[in-house]
């Protein structure tokens, strides 16, 4: 596979190899590291590439690569560019005949979602969508639990993700990552709601199978001088009556990055939070509350094929990133092996989540700047 | 002291009596415990009253305790009917010269906690409104790091109410707290967001020393058949800028009362909730986090003033309440002295409280079935 | 009532005051509070006691008040004094036809506990020993899952009680809770063993119902100048072949008082703290572990019978420590009225548990200086 | 590098390679996988080694990749046989030139150990010994803390590690970990204090820089049948005076691989376990208590170059065995540049840490069944 972007100074591009050198099943053979050509190839030379697979331009890679014998050119390209440059990259390599692997957001627009959904139908194609927070085995077994309806009719949704490091001006210090997280140009409509609510968003779409139907949302700048929002909270209404609360802040002075759901349903609920990761608390009506553990008893399938280690040995957001690599890669094996890939490989996030995610961002800084209460989520 | 209600079936007449017992400051000694006759003669008799001073009628009782020599009769009386029977014995018994202690809300209607703050200020007499959670030594113990300014101008603040008992009809199978709390007759314009949300907005303001200044409110009935409000989340901002979020609900199954809140200031952030009643986590934006204890190092006068066993001797719901009462009960005592009351003993909620959460009510409830977002608080 | 010691200066009798108020069934109306007649005299006004039962002796308070007519006399004492002075006031009240509640351990030594056990045989009269870990109502939830054999034959016992408080020599800052505690002549053959050993000991007998056979224990003198362990560790064997470790120190600096027990059999394990009272984790085997909850669902008739609130609000040591003389007062009034107390009455540690604890003590104390491992429990 | 053992149906070997893989710094070119030869060369199959580097003896893997060019043989073996076929592999391997990981013990016996100290010391090469917990960011920030003496004088160590996988015969199910690990002539002298207590004894020693000089111990065969101990308790004296408790257990039904450590010096203590592994709670004799992060304020040098993701990305268990691998392979490519390694990278155990280990468990055993309480512990 190819990286475009994460080149040395990049945050996310380091962690995507972590995730997907972990198991082994993809090795990394070319790279556009960086759009500045010295860093590409001093990121490339850092990371082992051959000099003739270190390019200074994704275009130039992608036609060269596309043009080798199928034994030596790459399989999958992932971009890790800041969220304004997804779009081309990601539209190309799937021209070229390559599978994308691409961080979230998706795209800069909803519209680019759909015309990159459209493009992956059209050439059946695999698109895989870093919704981290969907690789954990307690998330799997949320979703597999709700599947199962064992809450019953869902009613109430909290889901909350609290950061504090953009407390301060951190963008006006020159560091990379609060620069162009905060700069519409680079960034989006959004900040706070695009960097880290569509994570929530999805985490509650994803554990319950349920969709937004509409929403009222309120965000803020609580830091002067920030250009884009830092801070902000959505009431949510789902498609089966449920209804929510999503919070989404980077201004929590002292909070990590502890991403946490709490879903009740007619039986019961579930609270998962990343900080910890590997427990899964389920609540019951009229019973004692239980825990389920990565790799304990009672676990199901979807947990099970998402877990490395013997329960104890704690998984972490490496091993959770590397989920979504493992099940990507291993559809694309049974693929060229002629195989069904099976239902577990299949649950990571694609286009499908792309297309809602862009639509969260959109709706809720629409409905942001209303004066009417709800709004009606639109896609 | 005498009470009103809270007979043999009540649930927070026993509470209040544990609590009041605790420091031996207090003797009940008289009671209209139930409009039932023969309930407020059999409970009477249960709780060791003479015959003499078990009263059927609380109209009755004021009266002839009012008609007692000073040194006999009753210094207050505790209010522990359902909400619709807090005003006229409270006005009866300011009227009478007798101190009073009420359970929340204040009133029935925000026009009423009105003309009692009224009657409070004309008699110069104490008013004790039950807002236990403000008892709570580390509630205390916020409140204080806050007046001291240790996380500079606050941004944000969750904080939320999750019950689950009443996630089925409970009210149609005769169980008497579910019967009241869910009849607007008895409970008022709001089921849940009377119930629990004006603890929850009550312990946002008591600690941040803040006000809420605009609301936008989503309702919702979530069991079928219920005649009041059973869930709600409210956006909150507040007189200095910052922002909030409260959510409150009966219907989160499998949860018990823990009440928790979150606030962020520019330098950190401060976290406390019921399950863990004497830790506060106090975060910092640029250190390791800190668990300030009950009873234990670096705690404030207000903490301590609150406190009764040394560190690691967990207190509880009824220690926060009985610091209520104690605190009551010590101004009651200096004032008799002819000495001035401290601070501490001073801290505990009434008549301001009262009409901030009787405004809650009625500005939510409104707000909930208004289309436009955001609603000034008034009051 | 009356209490002999527990005047103004000292620790454990105000909490007993605070312990016995609470319920209401219990009132002091007498008392010999101190040795200092100045200091028993200041106290016992402080207390509201009438004058004429303020006592300096607590051989004069038994005398007069076993005198007086049945209707008016106390019912019992409670003595709060140090240890060396727990026999003979609780012998002559015994005598005088008082029932007796004793801070714990029991005696000064392991004769006077039998002498005692053997009076109260003698008399009939009830005796209450203030192992108040025993009074919360998880750890009676323990005791009634084991007692019906829901983990199996028992392995495995991990008890432990560390605090931090005696880190430095503040016996030698006029602190008088250390002064005696550390003082072989008025606490006994063991300091921080018998202090908090006692407890950890007993909490390990009264939840699983097993009794230590042989034990290996290694004594410390960790901070200079002491004159009785601070610190211990105490190797168990059981009666039906468990094994255990005991854990017990007061120089663990930063320590509160958290006792902590975890039990073992064939077929899952128990786990209890006192900075968590209100939940008991039940892990098993091959199923996901399970959290009982104060109040909560599933929780037996022994741990409801000593539950005051409902679930979710937090019961803490004081009401623990309620319990004990909740159950005491219950089967005293049982008795006065003819009935025969139930189970759950009687579940309160008394002669028998006092008899464990001394000889615990010393054995604990000779093992310690022996050069062989394993030395026979003997009572 | 090639590995010997780890074949297929192998837990550690597995485990190896997702640690050793994740960071990119170490590729498996050949093994000796399996002392079957059906298994080896399927295993390496599997693994995509090339079929010439498939090897189904060890010696004479050794053997021709010794005889390879040097920029096309193996720089190390990691060797992951059960304990008895750890010494002959590590003293041929260092013989022919190569460095050598090994997992814990380092060998079967302590003589063993010794001469393979010996060997490296004479070879002047590398050995890396998998104390797995050792690499947790946490773990190494509290041996920093201890190296800067944050605690004063250390007096108190309570290190634990409970497991309940052994609680049944799992041994004579087919289970191939159960099966060897319980049988002394693959296992060694010991079972449970083998296996996981001397990761437990290692941590204590790691962390504190203190070393055990005398100690008392009780191992038990809890489980009819078993051939080795599956629980254990040893008490401990250390070489600065302070004593400590050590329990290692197999049989605590439910309990999954919580090896947890609690340390106290004058000052304070420390808490670290592996279920919060990137959580090290500090405590104090007088101020609040501290937790500290991984990635967050106030970290050291050591556990910050072995931190990957920013803080509130919890690492993992992986992620700690990760860091073993990435300071062995630093410390080779600096030695290959010519450079010094920094003190971050050889902070990883070695043999000394194996000496100890063995000596540990030799002692151990030898004091279990003597009848004297104390017993020095002898290297």
């Amino acid at each position: 596979m190819a990286m475009i972007g994460g080149g040395k100074d990049a945050f996310i591009g380091a962690v995507h190899r972590l995730a997907f050198n972990m198991d082994g099943q993809v090795e990394m053979v070319a790279g556009a590291l960086s759009v500045s050509a010295e860093s590409a190839i001093e990121s490339g030379k850092m990371l082992y590439l051959n000099d003739d697979r270190i390019y200074t331009d994704y275009k130039v890679m992608l036609e060269r690569e596309a043009a080798m014998p199928a034994d030596q050119r790459i399989d999958f390209v992932t971009i890790v560019t800041p969220n304004f440059l997804h779009f081309e990259p990601a539209m190309m390599a799937l021209e070229k005949g390559f599978h994308v692997v691409v961080e979230k957001p998706i795209t800069f627009s909803l519209d680019q979602a759909k015309q990159l959904a459209a493009k992956v139908e059209e050439t059946g194609l695999q698109l895989l969508l870093c919704h981290t927070y969907t690789g954990y085995p307690m998330v799997k077994q949320a979703r597999q639990m709700l599947q199962e309806n064992l809450l019953g009719n869902i009613r109430k949704i909290y889901v909350e993700y609290p950061q504090g490091w953009l407390s301060t001006l951190l963008e006006q210090t020159g560091q990379a990552q609060a620069s162009w997280r905060t700069d519409p140009k680079r960034s989006g409509k959004a900040g706070c709601i695009g960097d880290i609510g569509t994570h929530a968003f999805n985490l509650a779409e994803y554990i319950t199978g349920l969709e937004v139907t509409e929403i009222c949302s309120a965000l803020n700048v609580v830091v002067p001088g920030r250009m884009l929002d830092d801070d902000g909270a959505v009431l949510l209404k789902f498609n089966n009556g449920a209804t929510g609360v999503l919070m989404a802040t980077q201004v929590a002075a002292g909070e990590e990055n502890n991403i946490r759901i709490r879903i009740y349903g007619e039986n019961g609920g579930l609270e998962w939070q990343q900080e910890m990761a590997n427990s899964l608390i389920v609540k019951w009506l009229d019973k004692p509350s239980q825990t389920y553990r990565t790799g304990g008893s009672g676990i199901g399938s979807l947990a099970s094929h998402n877990t490395r280690t013997p329960a104890g040995h704690p998984e972490g957001y490496l091993e959770a990133f590397a989920n979504l690599y493992r099940n990507f890669a291993s559809v694309l094996q049974a693929k060229l092996a002629g195989e069904k890939p099976t239902a577990e490989m299949l649950d990571f996030p694609g286009t499908a989540e792309g297309i809602r995610g862009m639509a969260f961002i959109e709706n809720v800084v629409a409905a942001s700047s209303s004066t009417t209460k709800w709004i009606p989520f639109t896609t």
